[in-house]
């Protein structure tokens, strides 16, 4: 094992359960029908990332005792996956500095306008968020510590996103959240991955993510040692939705981990 | 009673338990301890209201089971007070269309700014948040339903922020939070209030919020019916701090129901 993900939050825009619905899901016990919007913290041999800070990242760190990071990694900058940027403000003062984020220079912009206070140092203060934007190329490999990683660009709706392959000598990990569909040469890139994290909303056919029978098409042909499906709607119910997919696919859930 | 106020969240900017923090306020097991960012609900005889939406603005309605409102207040626009906006989608599905939020000029610009997918009409899209900006302007009075609003300027370090003073025949519910100092004409148009919600942050010193004992000069200066103080940090631990306040002035809590 050289890798190690959790997932802090495998769930949609909404979450689950939603406010205001009733349905079956969303009323469950199960604690893995809870989910917080997406977030995983990834670990290297050597380094700390977490992709993504929803709006829930105060209460994901809390549930998970995750206290610092070495990065964040960004997909995009829809609401559900970067408002709780904020709240890293707490792992700048453990540091005692600021901490990297890589993004794409269309998400740095947009975040910098959003959290000035966090980018701009004329405005930075102690206590507050402090953060150096690393842009990112697509398909430019960059080195984080020991492990190598490739950002991956693919549509998502009317706006694009990031999703980051990370590799070592041994083993391999893909992040691919909010995308549809998977472009022909990101699936080449990504063929057999050891663990593949994809987009899985529903089976409702969407827009701007993979359905569940999309997903499984993806992972025909990328043919990963194992993949997990997230970002979840209320549409699925984890137990009867994994009792339906295909050996070597699972359905990811808040507090999971997977060891690479 | 014709005014009823619920706190959803209690807390400063990190909350309470703050990430990464072994302190004996956020270890601790008393269910007062535990605070969500500041955000309240105000129900008057004909009209629900939210003041804030902050990062945990959905696991606040899930805890409270607030499912709708007609209008949301912003106070300002850090991020601890504004940045759970989005979740009002859900609120908007419900209602089948977009909901009116009343806040300074100022603050609406930046909203519009960091959500434009929820305020610009021709970016609308069904599920998503859509919000009808109404822009208010200090000192001058507003009716929501049968109830008086009149919203008041303070200084908050270098920014302003808005609170809101809720007004019919029989009662009043004035809600002042990250302020300092309380100017003497508030404080006069303050006087006298049933209830009176009031910022007081810590004991040590700071640039924009009030300490416990400012806090308390104010109350003596207002002289509210009762008075509850709020954005509390880690440093006060609830029955401690409770056991020392003087009578008619409490410590908030996040699901405390305070009736006017």
């Amino acid at each position: 094992m050289t890798l190690r993900l959790k997932f802090l939050g495998s769930g949609t825009s909404v979450g689950v359960p939603m406010i205001g619905c009733d349905c079956a899901v969303c009323t469950s016990s199960d604690p893995r029908n809870k989910r917080f919007r997406p977030c995983v913290l990834v670990e290297t041999p050597d380094k700390r990332v977490v992709v993504d800070t929803p709006p829930d990242f105060r209460s994901q760190c809390l549930a998970n005792n995750v206290r610092d990071a070495d990065a964040v990694f960004i997909t995009h900058t829809h609401a559900d996956h970067v408002l709780g940027l904020d709240d890293v403000r707490r792992f700048c003062v453990r540091r005692g500095g600021p901490l990297p984020l890589y993004a794409a220079r269309e998400h740095l912009e947009m975040l910098s306008r959003i959290f000035p206070h966090a980018f701009d140092p004329a405005l930075r203060q102690s206590g507050w968020p402090q953060l150096d934007g690393v842009p990112i190329e697509h398909s430019q490999p960059f080195q984080l510590g020991s492990t190598r990683v490739t950002p991956l660009q693919l549509p998502h709706g009317r706006s694009s996103v990031t999703a980051f392959l990370f590799e070592n000598n041994t083993t391999s990990l893909a992040y691919v959240t909010d995308c549809k569909p998977v472009p022909q040469p990101v699936i080449e890139r990504l063929r057999g991955v050891s663990v593949l994290v994809l987009d899985a909303l529903r089976h409702q056919p969407h827009l701007a993510h993979l359905t569940v029978n999309e997903a499984l098409g993806v992972v025909e042909q990328v043919r990963p040692g194992r993949a997990y499906f997230t970002h979840i709607s209320h549409e699925l119910d984890h137990a009867l939705t994994e009792s339906r997919l295909p050996a070597g696919v699972r359905l990811a859930y808040d507090g999971l981990v997977v060891e690479v």
